[in-house]
């Protein structure tokens, strides 16, 4: 039997994540791969601030790598560490999950050391991930064609990967994620390493398969999700949540525990609209057009079916 | 008072269409449009067939560059014109406005030749395009934030040309339409050079500003329209038509008639992938992947609030 981390793709193991060399640590730049495989060089906070807000790494990537990054201040003060952590979580304000996990292990911070800490956490984030994806594999059923946006990480290859073992077969559709092609340049790479039978679809297509009737499941990872199923998820899961609603197939988001906050207090990041005006360092939009890029879509409870957790799988009230 | 044709945008110009210069005709390459304005030359029938196939012109310019280009065999017999008709209907099967059009010339051959037929047919499009901006320019109001997708032609700007006329205020969302851009490279271009107020999205982002708020309509043009009021247009469509109703607000489909076909005898165009694995001659996706991408939406008539005509504007019945 593999190992947790050998059955994930590439993309999604602790070595490509976050890898200390020294007095560096690397992880792999996504907004590169599949076209070069490079790892990007990081050896203070301000590094690792960058990285995450110039997208290196996104998703899951930015707290394994915050997390692999304060496992190394072993010998550093409290202050130290403090400030570093500050930094690192202002990158991305909509990811309360890396801002949440930081300050828990600042509060715990003397119980034990920071790098005992750290590599707790990580450790602690496979086992979530593992919980999750026991639960996302029932969802999957043999014969499924299952439409993705983004790039959904753990949980969803875990699920995929788990449901393949009890023989389930499917096809997995992937939108390509404009303006950072995360579905063309992660998700269908990585399923295509795992030998999944994946297509991918531009982003305005996925209604339109669900409407034909070719998608029996819409799935995704979910950047917040609340207990009243409010999801916040990628820009772009809206507009299949909401048209697999109007024609009647399941939408499921994964999670690995509801945000406690108030929904009214939501941060949803906007940014720069210069970043989508090139694809891969080509220009596609005027120079002088102006960009509207809002990163998340907030969709509302009732288009999604349910939100599946480390504690089982939450699912609206039949209606 | 500016003509007709001085009052459309650049890439709309009859001279930007086609153009005969001595035994050549030519078309603006809207595929290297704004980044380079290039006309592409064509010399005979299966120069037209390509430059239709390979998206040289597309929208309404297929049928205009195929009526420039019949205008100019006054010295060919009727057996040479079929067989040039007949080769161009073959490059784009969902395109039946030209089908119809470029076969009623030749129904109509020997009343007439082929140069004043088609002439006048290109003048018939022209008081068309105006009649059905005429209906159009009243749907729009004071203040208003529409949403259109792809590249909506002579009847959308003239609508918003004529609203402007009339001292009417309003910003336009412009989706990027992926894979050929007609959005970024041609819609908020020519907005911007009639000095619109005009805003950019990826094609993900037009249900989210809807949700927001943000949007008070939406307008396309329709490749198709069947009097039950189904819409047959650029794929991306029914994503932003599905979230139009589910928020509220209309959707207003612009066609230069209904086509009487049956329904069921539809025939939607499905694009070699492999064009969208490259954006501006890019590669945005792997060589090895597998990328479906077809090219129209059909929108069911519950999605679609009305259709603009020559005739008038046909709502849907209020339910």
């Amino acid at each position: 039997m593999k190992s947790f981390d050998e059955r994930l793709p590439f993309v999604l193991r602790h070595s490509s994540i976050a890898r200390v060399d020294g007095d560096r640590i690397y992880t792999l730049d996504r907004r590169k791969y599949p076209f070069e495989v490079l790892f990007y060089e990081m050896r203070d906070s301000l590094d690792i601030y960058r990285a995450i807000k110039d997208m290196v790494t996104q998703g899951g990537g930015p707290l394994e790598l915050s997390l692999r990054y304060l496992s190394t201040l072993g010998d550093k003060d409290f202050d130290y560490i403090k400030s570093s952590v500050d930094l690192i979580v202002f990158a991305r304000p909509t990811n309360t999950q890396m801002k949440r996990t930081l300050y828990g292990i600042l509060e715990r911070f003397g119980s034990k050391g920071i790098k005992e800490l750290a590599e707790n956490a990580i450790a602690y984030y496979d086992f979530l991930y593992d919980k999750v994806s026991d639960y996302g594999e029932t969802l999957i059923d043999d014969g499924d064609s299952i439409l993705t946006t983004c790039f959904a990480e753990h949980t969803f290859f875990l699920s995929l990967i788990k449901a393949r073992e009890k023989g389930k077969n499917f096809r997995v559709y992937v939108s390509e994620t404009r303006p950072y092609m995360q579905g063309s340049r992660l998700t269908e790479p990585s399923l295509r390493e795992l030998s999944f039978d994946a297509m991918l679809i531009p982003d305005s297509v996925g209604p339109h398969l669900i409407r034909e009737g070719k998608i029996t499941k819409y799935m995704t990872a979910s950047d917040l999700a609340f207990k009243s199923l409010k999801v916040v998820n990628k820009i772009g899961t809206l507009s299949n949540a909401i048209a697999a609603k109007v024609y009647s197939i399941p939408y499921y988001a994964f999670s690995l525990g509801f945000d406690d906050r108030s929904e009214e207090s939501l941060v949803i990041e906007e940014r720069d609209g210069d970043e989508a005006k090139r694809v891969n360092g080509v220009r596609i939009a005027s120079r002088e057009s102006r960009y509207l890029y809002p990163a998340f879509d907030v969709v509302d409870p009732e288009f999604v079916s349910a939100v599946v957790t480390p504690d089982g799988i939450y699912r609206r009230d039949a209606e």
